[in-house]
Protein backbone atom coordinates (compact mmCIF):
# COMPACT_ATOMS: atom_id res chain seq x y z
CA UNK A 1 0.00 0.00 0.00
CA UNK A 2 2.36 2.12 -0.79
CA UNK A 3 0.47 3.84 -3.53
CA UNK A 4 -0.82 7.69 -2.56
CA UNK A 5 -4.44 7.22 -4.15
CA UNK A 6 -4.99 4.13 -2.52
CA UNK A 7 -5.00 6.34 0.93
CA UNK A 8 -8.56 6.26 1.93
CA UNK A 9 -7.91 2.61 2.47
CA UNK A 10 -4.68 2.83 4.27
CA UNK A 11 -6.68 5.25 6.92
CA UNK A 12 -9.50 2.65 7.57
CA UNK A 13 -7.03 -0.37 7.96
CA UNK A 14 -4.96 1.69 10.28
CA UNK A 15 -8.57 2.56 12.12
CA UNK A 16 -10.06 -0.44 12.37
CA UNK A 17 -6.17 -2.19 13.30
CA UNK A 18 -7.20 0.40 16.91
CA UNK A 19 -10.16 -1.82 17.55
CA UNK A 20 -9.18 -4.12 20.50
CA UNK A 21 -8.94 -7.82 18.76
CA UNK A 22 -8.69 -6.74 15.03
CA UNK A 23 -4.51 -7.01 13.97
CA UNK A 24 -3.01 -5.19 10.82
CA UNK A 25 -4.43 -7.55 8.56
CA UNK A 26 -7.73 -8.75 9.93
CA UNK A 27 -8.29 -4.44 9.48
CA UNK A 28 -7.72 -4.91 5.83
CA UNK A 29 -9.51 -7.86 5.12
CA UNK A 30 -12.62 -5.77 6.99
CA UNK A 31 -11.45 -2.55 4.92
CA UNK A 32 -11.52 -4.84 1.63
CA UNK A 33 -15.16 -6.41 2.63
CA UNK A 34 -16.45 -2.49 2.77
CA UNK A 35 -15.37 -1.78 -0.81
CA UNK A 36 -16.99 -4.76 -1.55
CA UNK A 37 -20.26 -4.07 0.04
CA UNK A 38 -22.96 -1.83 -1.58
CA UNK A 39 -23.18 1.59 -0.09
CA UNK A 40 -26.12 1.45 1.69
CA UNK A 41 -24.21 -1.23 4.01
CA UNK A 42 -21.39 1.51 4.55
CA UNK A 43 -23.52 4.56 5.00
CA UNK A 44 -25.84 2.70 7.49
CA UNK A 45 -22.28 1.38 9.35
CA UNK A 46 -20.79 4.82 9.49
CA UNK A 47 -24.37 6.34 10.75
CA UNK A 48 -24.63 3.38 13.53
CA UNK A 49 -21.11 4.69 14.78
CA UNK A 50 -21.94 7.83 14.84
CA UNK A 51 -25.14 7.21 16.90
CA UNK A 52 -23.32 5.30 19.67
CA UNK A 53 -20.98 8.40 20.40
CA UNK A 54 -23.79 10.54 20.74
CA UNK A 55 -26.31 8.52 22.16
CA UNK A 56 -24.42 6.00 24.74
CA UNK A 57 -22.68 7.12 27.49
CA UNK A 58 -21.63 5.02 30.89
CA UNK A 59 -23.87 5.38 34.10
CA UNK A 60 -21.98 8.02 36.33
CA UNK A 61 -23.06 5.23 39.40
CA UNK A 62 -22.33 1.80 38.09
CA UNK A 63 -19.92 2.83 34.82
CA UNK A 64 -22.89 0.53 32.90
CA UNK A 65 -24.07 1.34 29.46
CA UNK A 66 -26.93 4.17 29.86
CA UNK A 67 -28.34 6.57 27.47
CA UNK A 68 -28.34 9.35 30.34
CA UNK A 69 -26.72 10.14 33.83
CA UNK A 70 -28.39 7.62 35.48
CA UNK A 71 -28.73 3.70 33.63
CA UNK A 72 -32.24 1.63 33.44
CA UNK A 73 -30.92 -0.55 36.27
CA UNK A 74 -29.38 2.28 38.38
CA UNK A 75 -33.00 4.24 38.03
CA UNK A 76 -35.37 1.53 38.76
CA UNK A 77 -37.04 1.16 42.03
CA UNK A 78 -37.70 -1.80 41.61
CA UNK A 79 -34.17 -2.94 41.88
CA UNK A 80 -32.52 -4.71 44.88
CA UNK A 81 -30.28 -1.72 46.22
CA UNK A 82 -28.88 -3.66 49.16
CA UNK A 83 -26.71 -6.01 47.01
CA UNK A 84 -24.02 -5.31 44.18
CA UNK A 85 -22.69 -7.12 41.72
CA UNK A 86 -19.13 -6.40 40.32
CA UNK A 87 -18.78 -7.02 36.95
CA UNK A 88 -15.98 -6.80 34.18
CA UNK A 89 -18.03 -5.33 31.34
CA UNK A 90 -21.57 -4.34 30.44
CA UNK A 91 -21.86 -8.19 28.39
CA UNK A 92 -21.39 -9.82 31.43
CA UNK A 93 -24.26 -8.06 32.50
CA UNK A 94 -26.65 -8.61 29.43
CA UNK A 95 -25.71 -12.54 30.43
CA UNK A 96 -26.54 -12.11 34.33
CA UNK A 97 -29.96 -10.59 33.30
CA UNK A 98 -31.06 -12.97 30.60
CA UNK A 99 -30.84 -15.61 33.65
CA UNK A 100 -33.01 -13.45 35.56
CA UNK A 101 -31.49 -15.00 38.95
CA UNK A 102 -30.31 -11.36 39.84
CA UNK A 103 -32.21 -8.41 40.76
CA UNK A 104 -30.19 -6.56 42.39
CA UNK A 105 -27.23 -3.27 41.23
CA UNK A 106 -24.57 -3.87 39.26
CA UNK A 107 -20.79 -1.87 39.38
CA UNK A 108 -18.66 -2.19 35.72
CA UNK A 109 -14.96 -2.32 35.93
CA UNK A 110 -14.32 -1.79 32.42
CA UNK A 111 -11.24 -4.73 32.63
CA UNK A 112 -9.87 -6.89 35.54
CA UNK A 113 -6.76 -6.67 36.82
CA UNK A 114 -4.07 -7.88 34.47
CA UNK A 115 -0.18 -6.86 35.27
CA UNK A 116 1.41 -8.28 32.20
CA UNK A 117 -1.03 -6.21 29.84
CA UNK A 118 -0.09 -3.08 32.30
CA UNK A 119 -3.52 -3.35 33.21
CA UNK A 120 -3.49 -2.20 37.45
CA UNK A 121 -5.93 -0.64 39.54
CA UNK A 122 -6.07 2.72 38.41
CA UNK A 123 -7.03 1.37 34.63
CA UNK A 124 -10.25 -0.21 36.24
CA UNK A 125 -13.53 1.93 37.68
CA UNK A 126 -13.32 1.52 41.24
CA UNK A 127 -13.20 4.96 42.01
CA UNK A 128 -16.99 5.00 42.00
CA UNK A 129 -17.13 1.99 44.01
CA UNK A 130 -16.45 2.86 47.63
CA UNK A 131 -18.74 6.06 47.36
CA UNK A 132 -21.38 3.45 46.61
CA UNK A 133 -20.69 1.83 50.22
CA UNK A 134 -20.38 4.92 51.99
CA UNK A 135 -23.11 6.93 50.40
CA UNK A 136 -25.62 4.42 50.18
CA UNK A 137 -29.77 5.37 51.33
CA UNK A 138 -29.57 1.82 52.79
CA UNK A 139 -26.87 -0.22 53.91
CA UNK A 140 -25.39 -2.71 50.93
CA UNK A 141 -25.67 -6.24 52.40
CA UNK A 142 -23.51 -8.02 50.32
CA UNK A 143 -20.91 -7.29 47.39
CA UNK A 144 -21.38 -10.16 44.53
CA UNK A 145 -18.01 -10.20 42.94
CA UNK A 146 -18.96 -12.11 39.63
CA UNK A 147 -15.34 -11.75 37.76
CA UNK A 148 -14.78 -14.52 35.44
CA UNK A 149 -13.32 -17.39 37.25
CA UNK A 150 -9.67 -17.23 35.55
CA UNK A 151 -5.94 -15.76 36.84
CA UNK A 152 -7.04 -12.34 36.10
CA UNK A 153 -10.35 -12.62 37.23
CA UNK A 154 -9.30 -14.16 40.56
CA UNK A 155 -7.34 -11.51 40.87
CA UNK A 156 -9.71 -8.94 40.92
CA UNK A 157 -11.65 -10.62 43.03
CA UNK A 158 -8.99 -10.72 46.28
CA UNK A 159 -8.08 -6.87 45.19
CA UNK A 160 -12.30 -5.89 45.98
CA UNK A 161 -12.33 -7.86 48.81
CA UNK A 162 -9.30 -6.19 50.13
CA UNK A 163 -10.59 -2.98 49.24
CA UNK A 164 -14.04 -3.59 50.95
CA UNK A 165 -12.63 -4.78 53.60
CA UNK A 166 -13.11 -1.77 55.91
CA UNK A 167 -16.82 -1.96 55.50
CA UNK A 168 -17.23 -5.03 56.54
CA UNK A 169 -19.92 -6.11 54.31
CA UNK A 170 -19.71 -9.22 53.09
CA UNK A 171 -18.12 -10.01 50.03
CA UNK A 172 -18.76 -13.23 47.98
CA UNK A 173 -17.69 -14.55 44.69
CA UNK A 174 -19.32 -16.81 42.40
CA UNK A 175 -19.56 -20.23 42.23
CA UNK A 176 -17.30 -22.08 40.09
CA UNK A 177 -17.09 -25.62 39.33
CA UNK A 178 -18.40 -28.12 36.37
CA UNK A 179 -20.46 -26.55 33.88
CA UNK A 180 -24.21 -27.67 33.96
CA UNK A 181 -25.32 -30.27 31.45
CA UNK A 182 -21.13 -30.61 31.01
CA UNK A 183 -19.60 -34.42 31.53
CA UNK A 184 -16.93 -34.63 34.37
CA UNK A 185 -14.85 -36.66 32.47
CA UNK A 186 -14.21 -33.57 30.27
CA UNK A 187 -13.72 -31.13 32.99
CA UNK A 188 -10.35 -29.91 33.29
CA UNK A 189 -7.89 -30.37 36.12
CA UNK A 190 -8.57 -27.12 37.33
CA UNK A 191 -12.30 -26.73 37.27
CA UNK A 192 -12.35 -30.59 38.77
CA UNK A 193 -10.04 -29.60 41.35
CA UNK A 194 -12.40 -26.39 41.92
CA UNK A 195 -15.90 -28.31 41.95
CA UNK A 196 -14.26 -30.78 44.85
CA UNK A 197 -13.14 -28.24 46.98
CA UNK A 198 -16.32 -25.94 46.52
CA UNK A 199 -18.90 -28.97 47.07
CA UNK A 200 -21.96 -28.34 49.08
CA UNK A 201 -24.07 -29.84 51.41
CA UNK A 202 -27.27 -31.94 49.80
CA UNK B 1 -30.01 -6.36 24.99
CA UNK B 2 -33.99 -6.40 24.90
CA UNK B 3 -34.11 -3.03 26.31
CA UNK B 4 -35.14 -0.40 23.70
CA UNK B 5 -32.77 2.29 24.73
CA UNK B 6 -29.56 0.60 23.62
CA UNK B 7 -31.06 0.45 20.11
CA UNK B 8 -27.80 2.13 19.03
CA UNK B 9 -25.80 -0.19 20.03
CA UNK B 10 -27.70 -3.07 19.04
CA UNK B 11 -28.16 -1.52 15.77
CA UNK B 12 -23.90 -1.21 15.39
CA UNK B 13 -23.36 -4.53 16.45
CA UNK B 14 -25.68 -6.39 14.09
CA UNK B 15 -24.15 -4.24 11.03
CA UNK B 16 -20.60 -5.54 12.15
CA UNK B 17 -21.68 -8.96 12.01
CA UNK B 18 -21.98 -8.75 8.17
CA UNK B 19 -18.86 -7.91 7.90
CA UNK B 20 -16.34 -11.25 7.07
CA UNK B 21 -15.07 -13.39 9.72
CA UNK B 22 -16.98 -11.19 12.63
CA UNK B 23 -19.60 -12.94 14.41
CA UNK B 24 -22.23 -11.92 16.97
CA UNK B 25 -20.36 -11.59 19.98
CA UNK B 26 -17.27 -10.41 18.71
CA UNK B 27 -19.52 -7.64 16.71
CA UNK B 28 -20.76 -6.76 20.49
CA UNK B 29 -17.22 -6.62 21.52
CA UNK B 30 -16.13 -4.17 19.00
CA UNK B 31 -19.47 -1.91 19.19
CA UNK B 32 -18.77 -1.71 22.82
CA UNK B 33 -14.97 -1.13 22.25
CA UNK B 34 -16.49 2.28 19.64
CA UNK B 35 -18.69 3.24 23.45
CA UNK B 36 -15.57 3.63 25.32
CA UNK B 37 -13.45 4.99 22.76
CA UNK B 38 -12.99 8.80 22.43
CA UNK B 39 -15.58 10.51 19.88
CA UNK B 40 -12.56 11.71 17.53
CA UNK B 41 -11.98 8.13 17.05
CA UNK B 42 -15.33 7.16 16.24
CA UNK B 43 -16.01 10.01 13.71
CA UNK B 44 -12.73 9.38 11.91
CA UNK B 45 -13.76 5.93 11.39
CA UNK B 46 -17.33 6.74 10.00
CA UNK B 47 -15.42 9.36 7.68
CA UNK B 48 -12.98 6.90 6.59
CA UNK B 49 -15.57 4.45 5.84
CA UNK B 50 -17.20 6.78 3.62
CA UNK B 51 -14.36 7.80 2.00
CA UNK B 52 -13.36 4.00 0.85
CA UNK B 53 -17.51 4.21 -0.27
CA UNK B 54 -16.60 7.36 -2.21
CA UNK B 55 -13.08 7.16 -3.37
CA UNK B 56 -12.58 3.19 -4.06
CA UNK B 57 -13.72 1.26 -6.93
CA UNK B 58 -12.65 -1.70 -8.81
CA UNK B 59 -10.68 -1.58 -11.57
CA UNK B 60 -13.20 -2.27 -15.07
CA UNK B 61 -10.05 -4.43 -16.57
CA UNK B 62 -8.61 -6.19 -13.73
CA UNK B 63 -10.94 -6.17 -10.86
CA UNK B 64 -8.26 -4.65 -8.57
CA UNK B 65 -8.82 -1.66 -6.13
CA UNK B 66 -9.09 1.23 -8.10
CA UNK B 67 -9.58 4.86 -7.83
CA UNK B 68 -10.47 5.36 -11.18
CA UNK B 69 -11.54 3.06 -13.97
CA UNK B 70 -8.62 1.62 -15.18
CA UNK B 71 -6.20 0.64 -11.85
CA UNK B 72 -3.07 2.05 -11.33
CA UNK B 73 -1.00 -1.04 -12.95
CA UNK B 74 -3.37 -1.49 -15.78
CA UNK B 75 -3.17 2.09 -16.78
CA UNK B 76 0.76 1.96 -16.41
CA UNK B 77 2.69 1.85 -19.54
CA UNK B 78 5.64 0.07 -18.18
CA UNK B 79 4.07 -3.38 -16.63
CA UNK B 80 4.53 -6.25 -19.01
CA UNK B 81 1.17 -6.73 -20.93
CA UNK B 82 1.95 -10.29 -22.21
CA UNK B 83 1.54 -12.00 -18.77
CA UNK B 84 -1.31 -12.27 -16.71
CA UNK B 85 -1.52 -13.15 -12.90
CA UNK B 86 -4.28 -14.83 -11.94
CA UNK B 87 -5.53 -13.64 -7.72
CA UNK B 88 -7.74 -14.42 -5.00
CA UNK B 89 -7.70 -10.69 -3.67
CA UNK B 90 -5.94 -7.60 -3.76
CA UNK B 91 -4.04 -8.38 -0.35
CA UNK B 92 -2.51 -10.91 -2.79
CA UNK B 93 -1.51 -8.19 -4.95
CA UNK B 94 -0.06 -6.02 -2.46
CA UNK B 95 1.85 -9.47 -1.22
CA UNK B 96 3.21 -10.09 -4.71
CA UNK B 97 4.25 -6.43 -5.47
CA UNK B 98 6.34 -6.38 -2.59
CA UNK B 99 8.26 -8.97 -3.87
CA UNK B 100 9.19 -7.05 -6.81
CA UNK B 101 9.01 -10.37 -8.83
CA UNK B 102 6.29 -10.11 -10.99
CA UNK B 103 5.97 -6.83 -13.57
CA UNK B 104 2.89 -8.26 -15.78
CA UNK B 105 -0.71 -7.50 -15.10
CA UNK B 106 -3.19 -9.09 -12.27
CA UNK B 107 -6.42 -10.49 -12.47
CA UNK B 108 -8.30 -9.69 -9.20
CA UNK B 109 -11.05 -12.57 -8.69
CA UNK B 110 -12.43 -12.08 -5.37
CA UNK B 111 -12.60 -15.17 -4.15
CA UNK B 112 -12.09 -18.75 -5.10
CA UNK B 113 -14.19 -22.03 -5.47
CA UNK B 114 -15.57 -23.61 -2.85
CA UNK B 115 -18.99 -24.89 -3.59
CA UNK B 116 -19.40 -26.16 0.28
CA UNK B 117 -20.08 -22.60 0.77
CA UNK B 118 -21.92 -22.48 -1.82
CA UNK B 119 -18.92 -20.34 -4.28
CA UNK B 120 -19.31 -21.24 -7.93
CA UNK B 121 -17.56 -19.94 -11.13
CA UNK B 122 -20.58 -17.03 -11.21
CA UNK B 123 -19.92 -15.85 -7.85
CA UNK B 124 -16.09 -14.97 -9.31
CA UNK B 125 -15.47 -12.13 -11.67
CA UNK B 126 -14.40 -14.20 -14.24
CA UNK B 127 -16.45 -12.30 -16.61
CA UNK B 128 -13.93 -10.01 -17.55
CA UNK B 129 -10.66 -12.33 -17.73
CA UNK B 130 -11.69 -13.94 -21.10
CA UNK B 131 -11.79 -11.02 -23.05
CA UNK B 132 -8.64 -9.72 -21.72
CA UNK B 133 -7.18 -12.94 -23.32
CA UNK B 134 -9.31 -11.94 -27.10
CA UNK B 135 -8.87 -8.06 -26.99
CA UNK B 136 -5.39 -7.95 -26.14
CA UNK B 137 -3.35 -5.32 -28.40
CA UNK B 138 -0.48 -7.25 -27.65
CA UNK B 139 -0.66 -11.11 -27.44
CA UNK B 140 -0.94 -12.82 -24.18
CA UNK B 141 2.32 -15.23 -23.72
CA UNK B 142 1.35 -16.94 -20.01
CA UNK B 143 -1.27 -16.73 -17.49
CA UNK B 144 -0.07 -17.50 -13.66
CA UNK B 145 -2.50 -18.95 -11.45
CA UNK B 146 -1.68 -17.37 -7.76
CA UNK B 147 -4.19 -18.46 -6.16
CA UNK B 148 -2.92 -20.49 -2.16
CA UNK B 149 -2.28 -23.84 -2.19
CA UNK B 150 -5.49 -25.07 -0.99
CA UNK B 151 -8.23 -27.38 -1.73
CA UNK B 152 -9.80 -24.53 -3.06
CA UNK B 153 -6.94 -22.62 -4.72
CA UNK B 154 -5.94 -25.22 -6.50
CA UNK B 155 -9.62 -26.51 -7.83
CA UNK B 156 -10.26 -22.95 -8.82
CA UNK B 157 -6.39 -23.32 -10.90
CA UNK B 158 -8.15 -25.80 -12.74
CA UNK B 159 -10.88 -24.44 -13.61
CA UNK B 160 -8.82 -21.20 -14.60
CA UNK B 161 -7.09 -23.89 -16.85
CA UNK B 162 -9.68 -25.65 -18.64
CA UNK B 163 -11.48 -22.47 -19.04
CA UNK B 164 -8.54 -20.94 -21.06
CA UNK B 165 -7.46 -23.91 -22.65
CA UNK B 166 -9.22 -22.84 -25.95
CA UNK B 167 -6.98 -19.75 -26.32
CA UNK B 168 -3.57 -22.14 -26.17
CA UNK B 169 -2.11 -19.95 -24.00
CA UNK B 170 0.42 -21.51 -21.34
CA UNK B 171 -1.52 -21.32 -17.95
CA UNK B 172 0.95 -21.68 -14.73
CA UNK B 173 0.31 -22.24 -11.16
CA UNK B 174 3.06 -20.50 -8.30
CA UNK B 175 5.28 -23.16 -6.79
CA UNK B 176 4.19 -24.80 -3.73
CA UNK B 177 6.54 -26.90 -0.79
CA UNK B 178 8.62 -25.92 2.08
CA UNK B 179 9.07 -21.81 3.11
CA UNK B 180 12.03 -20.61 2.30
CA UNK B 181 13.80 -20.87 5.66
CA UNK B 182 11.50 -23.12 7.35
CA UNK B 183 12.62 -26.64 8.48
CA UNK B 184 11.82 -29.90 7.03
CA UNK B 185 11.16 -31.63 10.22
CA UNK B 186 7.92 -29.10 10.89
CA UNK B 187 6.75 -29.03 7.61
CA UNK B 188 3.09 -31.13 6.95
CA UNK B 189 2.57 -34.21 5.34
CA UNK B 190 1.43 -33.11 2.33
CA UNK B 191 3.67 -29.79 1.70
CA UNK B 192 6.42 -32.10 1.70
CA UNK B 193 4.88 -34.45 -0.82
CA UNK B 194 4.18 -31.38 -3.00
CA UNK B 195 8.16 -30.26 -2.33
CA UNK B 196 9.05 -33.58 -3.83
CA UNK B 197 6.70 -34.61 -6.53
CA UNK B 198 8.19 -30.64 -7.47
CA UNK B 199 11.35 -31.10 -7.64
CA UNK B 200 13.85 -29.78 -9.69
CA UNK B 201 17.18 -30.12 -11.25
CA UNK B 202 19.82 -27.99 -9.78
Amino acid sequence: MNDERLDPLARLTALLARLPGIGEKSALRLALAVVRSDGEFVSGLADALLSVRDELRLCETCNDLSSSEQCERCADPRRDRATLCVIAQPQDRMALERTGAFRGLYHVLHGVLDPLSGIGPSQLRLANLLPRLHNADEPIHEVIVATSPNLEGDATALYIAKLLAPFEVPVTRIASGVAVGGELEYADMTTLHRALQDRRRL
